[in-house]
């Protein structure tokens, strides 16, 4: 089967950028199948590039390459990587945006990208989504090992990750993340939040967790498990970031 | 030839959710090709998805497989379906989704997904795009019949659809969808207009239809037979949907 | 290996058109491999589609068929055009969004596209995307060449292109495209400008060329070889859009 290359980028779809990337990936492997993930990422944000990569790339085979390009350190001392975990591939900046591959998995190994047998000749300062990410993945998609782009790199720069806090029969949290639908994700995980708890998000408080959005009448905000494995907020047909701020206080009293 | 798999949902392009189901349709057919429609439906707009649908189905090869999640209603008692029409197959939520194709074809048949081999294991209450939708759309993709997904359903789901009204020498419509380049596509079957007729709309009227947007000067009011087979309201390099109002009444007189 | 072709237009993903295009080439050739750049060029700006096609074709293998639909004047008099330049294909409207293709190259042949065999037989005076140039782009990725489409046409419409000035010591430049990161692309060849040299623009004053981003502190004004080749406005993780306003006058003292 044709190998499997997914791009997630903050360049967004109004430039050239991801343009030029999928055709050096195609120059170098004609045979490369490129899949859109997201060039949405909002520009330079680490995070929600590390939280996307994790909630998706499980679900694809082994042996994908993932390419994530959210680099605002571009053109700096920061390092390029590729590193391979469980079979999984990714490659891009040494910037944390894959600080939760590094949390979640058992063993992994990080390459840092010096080969220059494998970028482009002339490296621009500006865009290395195209002359170091996009050809070091067209050749991994070929058969390159990661281990022939450079050497290993030991310490990756991890993001700062805020777990919630389990304390007695309260669970603190906050809110981490807010999809496109307005839902709010926060950092509790899921099997901590029992249908008798009771959720405390700055003065609202929610009884019990929904067990499908229209539990609730439209416009009601509810706590649901998330697809991503944590506790969310949501409103019904409705956009839960418009009621709640990010910055508001969450506890869970599991017992209720 | 590797069987073809179209994405057409309210996801948006910023979080991960297409980027997962991308993988959940790999994961079971690594051959199929997944080919983009939109993820940019507006949120919950069932109406949109469906005329969205409509409009580009026909264009694709028999047997192309097209899934469409606009779902408000995820994780409550509605429906997942698949259905097969003239050789198109199409997988999504039994919601009003598919209205224009139950409306206009002469013969279809729905099966409700209920067959658990073909879903993943462990179903989201909020993402069933990842584990209903995509995980049947790629089993169908590999050769499972949509009869082999559960049981026959009788009366799917459809959207009041407001068809516009011939009264003697009159039409009276409406306008059911504005694009992203301004134009209003109305509900008045373009056939049915002639290059005599004038076009009441709010206060303005347009007389007969132009043969381009060219037809007019820069930023003039026009009416034209649009590619969806319906008459449109275009501005020539201008945005008709800040001259009209979508309540605006719609009248045309077919002989002027 | 299987023919790519790619789109770039002004459509948006909110609309059916993308996908519509995307079904008649697969209908045409369903070997084909559907590449997408950008349906995010602003509606109706040809300068920017013409931009954007300059930036990523070079870097896609030769025989690569590059559709670009960004085409205010649909159904008007304006020529369907597809044309050759050194082994790649371009399918699109006479309207100028190949200036830059004609401008780089030292030789192009350019045929109007109008022979019936390889357009849809009902052609929509709305959306020639869907019924000429996605049928076109599918032919031609099966085997048929440019001369097959019609005659040939010996003088293209181009946007006139304001280039830079050199003056003595100084270049007299301007802003010509700005990208969604806010950095400000100028029409200043990028090996004109030495490390020495000084960029006035509006009232503000860069000393030399930065290596990077991160040369300057967060928030500052810097100058840069951009990734087309062009002198680059940027601000260190900031919009240079939000600092320097398009029509600044821009001059570079080559000498300091």
């Amino acid at each position: 089967m044709n190998p499997i290359i997914t791009l997630t980028t903050d360049f967004g779809l109004k430039d050239h950028y991801v343009g030029a990337m999928k055709g050096v990936i195609l120059s170098i492997n004609p045979a490369a199948r490129i899949i859109d993930i997201s060039h949405e990422i909002p520009p330079h944000d680490i995070f929600k590039g590390a939280f996307t990569l994790r909630n998706f790339y499980r679900y694809f085979p082994k042996e994908t390459i993932h390419v994530a390009v959210v680099d605002p350190g571009v053109g700096s001392t920061r390092k390029a990587i590729a590193l391979e975990v469980d079979g999984n591939i990714f490659v891009g900046p040494d910037n944390g945006v894959f600080t939760f591959i590094y949390r979640e998995s058992k063993s992994y190994s990080i390459y840092e990208i010096k080969n220059p047998k494998y970028i482009l000749s002339d490296i621009s300062f500006t865009f290395q989504g195209r002359d170091i990410f996009a050809p070091v993945a067209a050749h991994l998609s070929l058969g390159v090992s990661v281990g022939d782009l450079g050497k290993r790199l030991r310490k990756p720069v991890e993001l700062p990750i805020k777990e919630s806090e389990v304390r007695r029969d309260e669970i603190i949290g906050e809110v981490i993340y807010i999809d496109s639908f307005g839902n709010l994700v926060t950092n509790i995980p899921a099997e901590l939040v029992k249908s008798g708890s009771r959720i405390y998000i700055g003065k609202r408080i929610i009884k019990g967790l929904s067990k499908s959005y229209a539990d609730v009448i439209k416009g009601k905000l509810l706590a649901i498990v998330g697809s991503s494995g944590f506790l969310e907020i949501s409103v019904n047909r409705g956009r839960a970031c418009d009621v709640i701020k990010v910055n508001d206080e969450l506890r869970v009293k599991i017992k209720g």
